[in-house]
């Protein structure tokens, strides 16, 4: 069984989830992520030694205390600062547990279950991933003995498969619908208010009026905002 | 271990998927679908004990045929033809197999894979179902001794859920990433395209020199169709 230490990466509460716009203001999609976050330890917070947020907001510390969580303060990277980030907390992780395994998720995918971070623990392989929609990584998973290198980004999810194979690790794959659903654009405000009933994300969302109907379009859903 | 009858309602090879007319000629949707439903024929065939097309299209009886699988042809129904032509096709398991569970799934999910299929069967539950994209079901399984109404359409999901749940009926819940992947839109290609390397539906559709690559913008992917 694994003893994980979580790291979750936060950019800045700020100029975050443009694609949201339409429907929210920036001080409401600062809300959305700061609930969003909040789901996310609720549900790992049991399951996992560690939590660290890794930022350069200092809002994002602010957060962290308010959550009882860790926090991580990135360097001054100038390119490639999500990955970079990352191994500024990979690295404070090695410099206090031993032989633990990191687990990286992002702060937006409030619909994680126990269930996922349980298959994570019980899995004996080097490196266990999941998909996110759009090509990307939802969830990665290794020991801290490798110096596996997070390549989030595009295509993230075939390219961290590539390094792993490359590395000789075992991969296992968790591919769930509920990890998949990061929250970028509207169509997803409406799948995280169709299955999302139980989350203080779905209770924010609905609070600002914020509706979900089938669409036969080219989208799925209709998501609509009743300005009253 | 449940003995499984799988039903696959194909509604028409004519004028479907119309939400791809802007990647695909008529010809080529009805090409993709067939593709599709020969990809999904191959993963179920040896997990269950039959596998029945239902359609009210003689073209879909000849593929039927063609693939060695089961057909029964829909009764003439005026309306909520999707559900009454899964009933004419529940109908025919009753008559024919005692103590059977039905399995039905979509013609257009080509990533679903044979752990799916040994999932339901290891459960115990009187209901199993899997959510797709957009509040629909993608996979729904029952007794046949239950007189389970399918109630495909609009949020079909909850709908289902809500049904079981009246009847006393015990669930369990398959959340999968490839079984929520309906074929619907331009950016589900994307999807097929970068998940489904190990089907004939991704050999087809790249084939047409149809491409995906990362997209920034509302959606997650771009997908192009390179015309030589």
């Amino acid at each position: 069984m694994k003893n994980l230490v979580c790291i979750i990466p936060v950019s800045s509460f700020e100029s975050s989830k443009t694609r949201l716009s339409p429907f929210l203001s920036e001080d409401e999609r600062t809300s959305l992520l700061k609930v969003m976050l909040s789901d996310i330890v609720d549900v790992v917070r049991d399951m996992v030694v560690d939590i660290i947020l890794v930022s350069r907001d200092d809002n994002v510390y602010d957060y962290a205390l308010e959550l009882g969580v860790s926090f991580v303060k990135e360097n001054d990277h100038e390119a490639n600062k999500l990955n970079n980030a990352l191994l500024d907390a990979i690295g404070s992780v090695k410099d206090n547990y031993v032989d633990h395994d990191i687990l990286i998720i992002p702060s937006d995918i409030p619909l994680i279950k126990q269930e996922h971070i349980a298959s994570v623990k019980q899995f004996e392989s080097d490196l266990i991933i999941s998909p996110s929609k759009g090509g990307g990584t939802n969830l990665l998973c290794f020991n801290s003995d490798y110096d596996f290198i997070p390549l989030f980004g595009d295509m993230s999810y075939f390219r961290h498969i590539e390094e792993a194979l490359t590395s000789g690790m075992h991969i296992n794959l968790i591919e769930s619908f509920y990890l998949s659903l990061d929250i970028n654009n509207p169509e997803d405000l409406g799948e995280l208010l169709l299955h999302g009933v139980d989350t203080k994300s779905y209770d924010y969302l609905a609070s600002l009026n914020i509706r979900v109907t089938s669409n036969h379009g080219k989208e799925r859903l209709n998501v609509e905002r009743n300005v009253e």
